[in-house]
């Protein structure tokens, strides 16, 4: 049994399980039975895709629903998951649009007649499918800077300059996420980060029908195992957007779920439930271990077409930001780009 | 919404849940509480592997036990999934050993100063990575059967003729795996098939750590949907051996466990648990929703690392099949020969 | 050294240098200096396309060009390499056009009131990027046959059943290509086969910027090494349509062409050039060890984007076959079922 | 035509011709017909493989072999393009210990009672096989640093922290990969670099033939195009070792290749050679146009099996590079760590 075995803890994919905040939101509605102070949500329904934008204005919002204060917009799709190309532009134009509402390009200039560079980053890792959405957005972004910089001005005209990494994960790099894009950071100068990362739901409903924006980064939360440093506007000194989409639900999750729902519904009265609510945490921990076996955490949800599902959300995302950061770009003329 | 929707349903591994035959006769032992008529098991312990060989030898053992007539070896590893390359070269060889053990190459050659020639089938999905395994398998496999044909006596000398063909699956041919084999079978005219599939686990616990080789050939029982023509001696009027390992668990799966799980043990009493057993169908069915969403039977379990598992157990499995069929072959030379 | 050295000759894509009807066409014009007898030639311009359908119409038109009987068209294109999804889309309608010129429902029709089923076979190797073609267009196809067999009629209407086979090339499955086809074709019984496959172009020129749709099939010349039986009307017994894009060039073919370019122009005399055709082939040998060392036949050159080039092209091919198909796929509505 | 297209001129491997200090020696040997004064040469001879240990000792060996004072080791075997494992696991060995001498441990420990951290970078382009293989290099690297830091001194003993990074390439990244490495060692601040790269040969009898390790970093020379800044002690501050493999050729250089080819021996005379020689540039641009059409610079040469042989090389880097750094790791027990 060879140390690999130790990396192997991290090799995969360490995806905490991610409250989405429309999914924190409905919790504390319900919890407090009316609308929440310091929280405002405006729904829009489109087409193909539910938009729905909450604000959290204040601490007292932020400790309602868990979340840092902040914008967050989930666009809600099952277009995402399905195969039909023009579903997915239609999804793409949206995502460009909500992207660029949390986007303030005039005040990330670096100077009145300069555009701000964009760093794109694309998070997890591209030895685990269900992980690689990051890396994979990567592959369809119209990278610019060292043109734009290199170009004569007729080719910058309708450009910004965009730069991306895709880091890895811990596991495979052995540093942190956060550092290595530090690192880069002060090496380059971007005015803006928008990182992207694949999520673990906290329910399969969430699976690929989900894309949340954030301008509050990423702040992997104390969910699985050690807190790992945040990418957000405080360690970065920058703004950093965040978009992530559920693409996995852990195992753990789904057994939970499970033994929830038996004990809603008729089926075991109040005292029952009570019983099993008091059952010590080394039973239910026994039961785990007899339902998911030796690899417990180790395993992961995910259905059966994510390789295909996944190619198909980085080319919404990545056509998305494409229209969103370059001025020329339209929903019509991308393709000229891509 | 399109057509491509409904391939969709096939695309993906439409593997049914397989008890391996040592489970069934467990379970079979458990019952009738003794041993079972008709079928002999044995079984042996090495460093690396539990080898369990199960014959059954006549219908009343098949009916006790749920499996048709014939020899059944599983190879139990923890190596399986770890990253020992030494423990996989040891399984390698085990593998080839039991292997070899169910070939009679003196029954199957066509003339007696003739060597059969091997028909190797990877079935499965190359694009769904739990379902790859077996055309994963024909990278790493020495195929020889042009060779063969071709190269002078002094290349053919401690070879045999080997073929091979990953087939693909319903969704992505649009044709019964079955049809294909056959129709090559009858051009080629093989004297053995040796065909390799992943399986979907009843348990996690077998998930990665068994091998199980039959010479029952393939016979798509009435798991999910559809029945499917099998692969054997029935059906390719010649031997089938089969070569399975369980690389994924079905999300239903899981979630049965769960509830099952809850019904054991001390927090409910009988009377409460027999309440439950008596639950209807409809009111299970609508629990599955709520915890399995929309995917429902499109979710599956596996092993965050599976890519490199599989990339790993598809070398075991190649290397003992190359050891097995080629005289000089020895797990000393192998390295030779890959 | 190992007998999988020996393999290794085969593994990689056996492509033989293929000379396109039009190129072979031109040179017959140059040397009889005028028009071929028995050769049809129609040219069309489109926006993004040039397209040259020529029809061989007696033996003496095959003798002059050194083809069989039959039609080829070209669709020549720079876009094919370009990045302009709009472009691609047209490319494909095109295709789509000309590939219906091709394939005559009515007379392949099994029964007057029933479609013909057809046989998508993408040939090459899928471990060889520039040889991947055939594969990958598979992973883009409508495939129907399983669905139009087993489903309601109103799902059947406005498709036709198609089925696919990627079956390798010989040195990863030991069996002849053409073999395993038929194989399957005696099964399935299908009424027309399409065969993908990648060329080695007899220049760079023509590296992914030309499709050949023929309807003579696939029949393996004399290039390199061993005659390979053939894929064509005479061997299947029914009609073969062969689609061709060159993706590489062997070195052999460019240090030829840079020998044959220095013995052009002003540089050298008559004489000198004279003498240098008269060089031994043994001495002209010499020189090509002396420039492409150990490897030599087994050096290919392909374009720096290669890997996007495949996916690109596979994709258009793929798309123009699903509209030619299925009658009620327009080049509006496909990707509703893409 | 997008700017797209612009990008691609970046996106595939930006690979210059890389003379190999072993070639830049020999030609300065022959021009020079003795010894070059200032550096020294040794050669050792192994069963699987020729070592050559080229050290340029001073500002006069530099100049006259054209490369940087340092040391400049190469390992030549023709197993390196084989299949056979154990002589992989050969070179694995002779390629740690040739690392190894490169490297003074005590030297580069930031304190006398703590292990040099040492950071792996993977150059070059995952999307582009031949270019791939610094980042393969990282799929089978033992990455330590962070277990390194978390782990219990039990877990440390034998082991050395290792980070490693694929940084991509410009057209990928949009950033010179000599920023975003900087970056990260500033953060990180590791006590040496080891960095991987493909190279491209200038003769087709170095592909896929030879190892070179330097201790002069890697110093993006006037091939073709923009000069890139260079990656050694001078710009990061600490050792950097190179290790280059040569992978591709570029089509310009076997064109070349073969006028000069036809211009050596008997066939024409002095006169005529010299005529040629004369022959303006724009008239040789001419011909090369004729012979590699639109793509010119954009087609590269390359074995057929390259997708095999960068798996296949990587794993054998990776294992060395495993023996080197950590003390507990040997060739008889690696594969306990792999």
């Amino acid at each position: 049994m060879g140390y690999r075995e130790d990396l192997l803890q991290e090799v995969p994919f360490p995806l905490e399980t991610h409250d989405l905040a429309i999914d924190a939101h409905e919790l504390a509605v319900q919890r407090t039975g009316g609308e929440i102070q310091g929280v405002s949500v405006v729904e829009e329904r489109k087409e193909v895709a539910k938009i729905t934008r909450i604000h959290v204005m204040n601490e007292h919002g932020a400790q309602a629903i868990g979340k840092p204060i902040g914008k967050y917009t989930t666009i809600e799709s099952e277009g995402l998951k399905g195969q039909n190309r023009l579903v997915h532009d239609q999804l793409s134009e949206i995502f460009s649009e909500e992207l660029a509402m949390m986007i303030d390009f005039d005040q990330i200039r670096p100077h009145p007649n300069m555009e701000p560079t964009i760093f794109v980053v694309g998070l997890g890792n591209w030895n685990a499918t269900p992980d690689a959405l990051g890396p994979q957005v990567l592959n369809h972004l119209m990278v610019t800077r060292h043109l734009y910089m290199e170009a004569p001005p007729e080719l910058r005209k309708g450009l910004r300059p965009v730069c991306a990494l895709a880091p890895g994960v811990l596991g495979l790099t052995g540093v942190q996420t956060a550092e290595i894009i530090k690192g880069v950071v002060e090496m380059v100068k971007p005015n803006l980060i928008i990182a992207i990362d694949s999520l673990a739901a906290h329910h399969t409903s969430r699976l690929a029908n989900t894309i949340q924006i954030s301008n509050t980064g990423i702040a992997p939360g104390s969910g699985i195992g050690k807190v790992r440093p945040a990418i957000n506007q405080e360690t970065m000194n920058i703004p950093v957007i965040a978009v992530g989409v559920p693409t996995v639900v852990h195992a753990i999750t789904i057994v939970n779920d499970a033994m929830e729902e038996m004990l809603r519904g008729e089926i075991f009265s109040k005292v029952e439930r009570e019983r099993f609510r008091h059952v010590e945490e080394s039973e239910k921990k026994r039961m785990m271990v007899n339902i998911l076996g030796p690899f417990m955490g180790g395993l992961v949800v995910s259905p059966k077409g994510v390789d295909e599902l996944i190619q198909d959300v980085s080319r919404i995302i990545a056509g998305g930001i494409n229209i969103a950061l370059h001025p020329d770009i339209t929903p019509e003329n991308i393709s000229l780009y891509l």
